[in-house]
């Protein structure tokens, strides 16, 4: 690359994919795309070079066959002692000095980093799962947002129990962390908007997984 | 009934059922005993007067075409403007002045209880909804508890961050409550001493609910 804006150029015209356990997710133009995993299939696409991370080992051999498809787990490093902390938290925490990251997907993955060391996480049920798990139970419920409850009242019928239920015992939670912790959060992820309308006092960067995926490949000169 | 030695040794007697989606279970002789909600038949039942609370619809008419047992569900009331509040969650609510009561079972129930009137709940998922959840989404790994973790520390593994990610999320979530409502908590149902461990400063009683189904019929002397 000669320079700067031809690499920006460059970088916007890259596929970047995020594969996990639903969906597979790609970014390109600047735009999300959302593929269920069921139809994901990673021989038909030949763009030059796709940089992924993948956290489904049911793609992780033919994913490494395949030429142009560039695993970028490897081209960065943090510093833990958490053990077989996923290659989407590594990326999504990537670049904090003091921060909580909560990655709101299917499941919701909450990382704390001071002073540029990752001091370790918590994996919780993502609204998805949550809902399908109580449809299973509880099928004449519906857990549905019903707009009718004012920030931090007490739930008066079982919808708003179960949805705020799970928004209000995650906010708590998140908030005595922060205390805990005296660090800023910030929310990423599929469910990431719907909960900063109850959570509004922190930040929200909902593309954070591949602004850091652009990040690690502009650090590693040898990429592109 | 007619002195009080008598009414307490008939009353250790009876059979007290608590019917859910999971599992009914039933009370007698102080000795609490769960059977699988499919293999529940209540009309191999014969004893005399069994008393129960059910929340579950498809025993609902057939409990009611059987005699001997009695529903508990009218006999008393409960002071609150929550629309659909099972029976299950009044009973354990009942005869509290001021208190939180969170019971954890198949589902979790939060209710609030202040100067005798219930201001209202949440419903959560239990942790046996959590497991089942967490197994089908990433099979490879286990919510164990590891007993690794001393108190409040962060998670350092995967099965760790399920496993505090659930415990720590209730506690900080209902600690976060106790202060807002300045209650104490009482905790119960089947989890409830395993959560206990973790949080330690509040109250147990695993029974509450066959306890208060006690107190509904003694307060009720045409029940027996």
């Amino acid at each position: 690359m000669k320079n700067l804006y031809a690499m920006k150029k460059h970088l916007k015209s890259l596929f970047l994919f995020d594969i996990g356990h639903t969906n597979a997710k790609y970014w390109n133009n600047e735009t999300k795309t959302s593929i269920p995993i069921q139809n994901f299939t990673p021989e038909m696409w030949n763009s030059e070079k796709i940089f992924y991370i993948n956290v489904n080992k049911l793609f992780e051999k033919k994913l490494h066959s395949l030429e142009n498809w560039i695993d970028l787990s490897d081209k960065f490093s943090i510093n833990t002692e958490y053990k077989t902390l996923g290659v989407d938290r590594k990326v999504v925490i990537f670049g904090f000095i003091n921060r909580i990251i909560v990655d709101l997907g299917s499941a919701i993955t909450v990382d704390i980093i001071k002073n540029k060391k990752h001091v370790g996480g918590y994996i919780l049920l993502g609204k998805s799962s949550v809902i399908s798990s109580f449809e299973s139970k509880i099928p004449h419920l519906s857990f549905e947002k019903n707009n009718s409850l004012k920030s931090f009242e007490t739930p008066q019928k079982s919808e708003d129990a179960m949805y705020y239920g799970f928004f209000h015992q995650l906010l708590y939670f998140l908030r005595s962390l922060q205390s805990k912790f005296s660090l800023e959060i910030t929310l990423t992820g599929g469910d990431s908007a719907e909960f900063h309308k109850i959570f509004n006092s922190v930040n929200i960067e909902q593309n954070l997984i591949f602004k850091n995926m652009i990040k690690i490949i502009e650090s590693n000169k040898t990429l592109i």
